[in-house]
């Protein structure tokens, strides 16, 4: 890897003349629009649209409620910020107890660990040097990092690298349930966590994995009784470590959908739930334990605020947010107050919306509150998300790990 | 709207302790980091990934091409940057002979303007009177700003905010051939058009209309129909308002797919075209005047680099790009080299690929070089594009109006 060399890079680049690279003076000017500090006290109404907002009674209940459904269980939360990407809502989350949080990409960690989160579990292997590398740097800089592993060769590069950099550093292992990431359960398994246990430079602590497929599948007990039955062989993956004395002080795993069913599974130490801050139409439609079509553990707490600019044609709004406001996601977005409104945000700076009836006669301006189809990548496009109560905005929240996707 | 105070915000906000407003010594490394200027000299191999890079050879010639093959034919060309949202690339296409830019929101000219480019056509109307107050107050700074409108409260309440700013506003009107926004052409045009003239402190300078639903038809031969009859109401009301005298400086339409196409249209003035650029898999497959099945006018200069991050089931790759890398645009990610590969992009974090055949043999680290479903919203996920000449990162170009959808 070559270094940076101003004067290659002017001379050869055909931008050089574009002044490519941001002055200083324009870099926070950017910033100062970008955190719009004006808009504290206004209300969710008259903000400048497409919004990204958050109802703070709404999630600061939503953050409450998972400690409290799980209290007695013996499992804790390690919620995940793939979510928020937002340090300030992280520290929320670790104020109400959650254990730490779970990062997905090293860039996610990074930002967390550089914005005060002390303990962040990155549940995603790095395979490249430059990552693991990295990786390592940060771990001897924070010591509650904890990276996933999955593979032989990659905790060979994990113990090279933590050893160049003078550390022990904290290893889980990534136990495959979905054929997407991490190793095989069972024989596989219980070989990469001995490996990982005589490595000098590797503490292993146990062992995670995410069945992302039964998350929004509907109906609690159909929910319920697949998780678990994925969860089988990891759990005997599980009870082999724990005879083979291994250390097994991290036993991670589940999600939103199924944060109240992983409780029974024998060793299990913490869920990494993401969406239960904000939900969105998926998880909405998947039911819950009490209330079978809905599910209402969590209240709905993020949405967007659009504006209609366009209604000449009867049965059609257009609105200022398209595909670079909402994402593509299934379902649609939807509508508060509108139930039969179809809203097509497939085109890139418009949504489309057609209707047969609706509940009041929209004009150009109208302001719009609409819920999402699914909030992680949503919160992913905003610079910002106005934290709401009362309708008022009472504080701007960086998405400080927006675009993290490294 | 209530003001800023510092004082209140600290009180109330539940986010206070988080420290929600960065520090700038942070606000300054973050954007070292965003910058990463270490990448310059380095091979494509050997970014980290996700990393969305264009080829500049590629880029080049297809903003020349665009000129070259509209020369004679009296189109000029206003390439729209909501493709790009780079006022780098902005200046090329400037540089290369383009009559200046349009912009789809707001926050998009605002950054073209002060960061460069001269002349910016919004081609969407501002409806809040804030944005409008601000639109009025960029036009004041700025000449080369001209806004569109679509509606009579709107031109009433742009004169309002240009009489207030103290100057004559150019303004052209939106005419809708899709039903998404702009008013109807014909009468309801011609009167509108007629308005503007008359307001004191607005100047009317022409109309623009664009078909978003033709640019992806299949097909040279059904897509030159389709444009031609779906335009020949604009050019009726293009007719009744040149023999009312109104000032036709402006002729606007047309983009990526219907470049070409455009030219026959008596007073036509430039396409919007914006795609050219970049190319991407929707206008691959669209066909061209010569090349029925591929639409080889540009070349597709952007892709991305991604990482093989687990390999252990057979047939099956997964990758470190999704969702946030790729958007869930169809048709799905194309892996160059690699006809027989099934990529879905629909997890959040993750890609996941399948095949019966692959050409070698992919080991975890291996990278992949893959074009994007559809270019725009992509480039709306990343803050930088590596510039890539004879595969080595020659300039970062940063993607300031990245996430500008207000």
């Amino acid at each position: 890897m070559s270094s940076f060399s101003r004067r290659n890079f002017l001379q050869t680049s055909a931008l050089a003349g574009a002044g490519t690279l941001l002055a200083p003076a324009l870099q926070a000017k950017n910033l100062e629009m970008i955190l719009d500090k004006g808009a504290i006290g206004k209300s969710k109404w008259d903000l400048d649209t497409p919004a990204l907002i958050v109802d703070l009674d709404k999630m600061e209940r939503n953050i409450k409620k998972v400690h409290t459904r799980l209290q007695g269980t013996g499992v804790g939360v390690r919620p995940h910020v793939k979510t928020h990407k937002s340090p300030a809502i992280a520290k929320m989350q670790v104020a109400a107890g959650a254990l730490g949080v779970c990062a997905a990409k090293l860039g996610e960690a990074e930002v967390m660990l550089e914005n005060g989160i002390k303990n962040v579990l990155l549940t995603t292997v790095n395979v490249s040097a430059p990552k693991i590398i990295k990786a390592m740097a940060l771990r001897k800089k924070h010591s509650g990092f904890i990276q996933a592993v999955d593979n032989a060769q990659n905790i060979q590069d994990l113990q090279d690298a933590a050893k160049a950099a003078g550390i022990k550093a904290e290893v889980t292992l990534d136990i495959d349930v979905i054929g997407r990431t991490g190793v095989a359960p069972g024989e596989q398994a219980l070989a990469l966590a001995q490996m990982i246990d005589k490595m000098p430079n590797l503490k292993f602590c146990g062992i995670l994995a995410y069945d992302g497929g039964v998350q929004h599948v509907v109906g609690f007990k159909a929910r319920q009784e697949r998780a678990l039955k994925t969860f089988e062989p990891v759990v005997k993956t599980y009870d082999m470590m724990k005879a083979a004395g291994l250390n097994m002080e991290i036993f991670s795993g589940g999600g939103t959908g199924t944060y109240d069913i992983m409780s029974v599974v024998p060793g299990f130490t913490d869920v990494q739930v993401g969406s239960y801050l904000f939900m969105d139409r998926q998880y909405v439609e998947i039911g819950g334990e009490k209330n079978e079509t809905v599910f209402d553990d969590f209240d709905v707490s993020l949405t967007v605020i659009a504006t209609v600019i366009n209604n000449r044609v009867p049965g059609r709004l257009t609105t200022d947010s398209g595909a670079k406001a909402f994402t593509l996601n299934k379902p649609t977005p939807l509508v508060i107050g509108e139930p039969g409104f179809n809203y097509n945000a497939g085109s890139d700076e418009f949504g489309a919306i057609t209707f047969e009836k609706a509940n009041k006669t929209y004009k150009v301006g109208d302001k719009l509150e609409i819920i999402a189809p699914h909030c992680d990548p949503i919160v992913n496009l905003y610079d910002i998300i106005y934290g709401i109560r009362n309708d008022k905005v009472e504080s701007i929240i960086p998405v400080l790990a927006r675009g993290k996707s490294q």
